[in-house]
């Protein structure tokens, strides 16, 4: 099943808009969400839309909030996204770091009372046309058990660093802090498939391979999988993005980080309101001269995408090519909707009378 | 062997004196290397001091720099090292760091033209005292292979993250971007051990578990080790630090990091200047009371400290733990060194006529 991007641009922005989102924020949600879509990274999409619906209707969310900076230094600020879509509250937040960055050098926002923001990337990235260094990051609901625990105890808490570059594309790192994202994991129960080693763990913490486990009890892995492999560092990153996001700015952190799924229900005596992120905005000639630098970065590029590869693999990748190649050929030839997706697309839809142009 | 630290410092202080480096400077170099010894981070102390003096008799470090910034912002510097000693030049761009947080919130400082500065986790630790989080990154010279490659484009690229708490000791994250730092593998070749799988590829890009293949044409491996367990995300981790140290300031980036021994000639083409740092340091209170965020650390980390373990482990541990437990424990018993070590340091004290006292 294929949608064209346009089509799926106009039913997503009319369920904002029914759920009460002005023009402005609808496009902006709109905008976001489906950058997940059509860069590849479909658990992140419209997949995720009714979900958005469902906490809306919990009341967990506002599509009229009040975001409203709290505290401000020159080159800082938080943000109170008052309980709104994280996809509204993060590109408001990015672009409070990036006016800062422009004045003094850098800016660096935290936020709190937010929601699920979709792709950091996409956020990351809007600091780009700007000869801008973006970054953003998110705390999200517990799934992923600290080296030597079988506690979930952080969320899959995903880094994005955009660098621009000048003749060459720019490099656009986006990963969960985990050894797979939970979307992978989603894959593998729909085609009823084994997970690799190293991705999950047991109720008790012994090794797994079941990609249901998180249902029975288990617990995703930090990225290095064990303490062997180094585990203990991507425990190290997933509670920095966790520090940064809802610490600094007063969010809800680690275990007490508001679960996604609007039927669970909210952790007892949260510490902070609602999920936590983080962005930050480099202006490139706070540093050196953009075009001096871009010139590097487009050397950098091209030295390490001509590095020798292993046998069996074609060439080395810069973070981001997977990502842009697919939203080339997906805008060109449509978005593919898994079957479950569609149909719980069209659900949605119906709730507000909006069909869904297939 | 055990040499009492006061009996190590006032060694390695003798010898950066005795190496040109005035007063003030050989005591913030000392202070610096010692740090890793005292917090059990052996590859990266007094066992790299003869590695310093080599590398000075090269004329590849100067001990009288020029440390200058070349370039600000209120929230950024560049700063030339003037070939100095990474141990010194890292200390002053971090104070740089520091002072531009105290006046905007936040400081960024990104180094070119310098050498090896020891451990990152020193550096971002600075910031603690003054109720700030603390960044310290660099890049090295290249041992390990991007995913899908054989060829060895960066180096180990370690990231420190210090946060301040209240009553609870600090969290301080300090880790290579790979797997396992290089000084894990020195260990197992001093044993004659293997190493486990992950930690290394064969010169084709096979698997090894040979401790010794790097002398071999091997490479290290990014953090997640294979594709599969997201060897991808530490690719890009090592390459962030690469970029944010080297590119940003000038100096040499990727496969032109130039090499710790000198007997390694310097790569043709350089790019850039020396070794390239990065810094940072956010004022606490630039998002919210310091006293509020410091009862939430404590509270972030009493509740990781107490998380259900997995059998056979006695308790979580808070990034920073086992390293301020080691330093608790050498500071008052001594610092134990390995024999190849203690010869190596004997001979380099002989060169200035400096006894070491064990």
């Amino acid at each position: 099943m294929i949608i064209q991007y346009h089509n799926l641009y106009q039913f997503t922005n009319s369920v904002f808009l029914a759920m009460g989102c002005s023009a402005a924020d609808a496009a902006t949600a709109t905008n976001a969400l489906l950058a997940a879509d059509a860069r590849g990274i479909d658990s992140h999409g419209v997949a995720r839309l009714s979900g958005y619906v469902r906490l809306w209707e919990a009341g967990r969310i506002n599509t009229n909030p009040q975001i409203s900076i709290t505290h401000q230094t020159p080159s800082t600020a938080v943000i109170d996204g008052g309980k709104g879509l994280g996809l509204v509250v993060a590109p408001f937040a990015m672009q409070v770091a990036i006016e800062k960055a422009g004045k003094v050098g850098t800016g660096w926002v935290s936020v709190r009372n937010s929601n699920h923001f979709g792709i950091a990337g996409y956020h990351a990235m809007m600091a780009l046309q700007h000869d801008m260094i973006g970054m953003a990051m998110t705390n999200a609901s517990a799934l992923v058990a600290p080296t030597f625990s079988i506690e979930r105890m952080l969320g899959t808490n995903p880094i994005a660093v955009a660098i621009p570059a000048g003749v060459q594309p720019p490099f656009v790192a986006d990963f969960a802090t985990t050894t797979a994202a939970n979307g992978k994991l989603e894959i593998l129960q729909r085609k009823k498939q084994d997970a690799p080693e190293g991705w999950v763990q047991a109720k008790d913490g012994g090794p797994s391979t079941n990609a249901n486990e998180l249902k029975q009890g288990g617990a995703l892995l930090p990225l290095g999988s064990d303490r062997e492999h180094g585990s203990h560092k991507g425990y190290a990153l997933g509670s920095i993005v966790d520090i940064f996001s809802a610490v600094l700015s007063g969010a809800s952190y680690g275990p007490w980080a508001p679960p996604f799924p609007a039927y669970v229900p909210m952790p007892q005596n949260m510490p902070g309101e609602g999920l936590g992120h983080f962005f930050g905005a480099m202006r490139i000639d706070a540093f050196r001269p953009a075009d001096e630098f871009k010139q590097h970065m487009d050397n950098w590029i091209t030295r390490f995408r001509s590095a020798k590869t292993a046998e069996g693999h074609e060439k080395v990748l810069i973070p981001g090519d997977p990502e842009r190649e697919m939203e080339t050929q997906r805008m060109q030839h449509g978005i593919p909707l898994e079957p479950s997706v569609a149909e719980d697309l069209s659900a949605t839809g119906k709730k507000f009378g909006i069909h869904l142009p297939l």
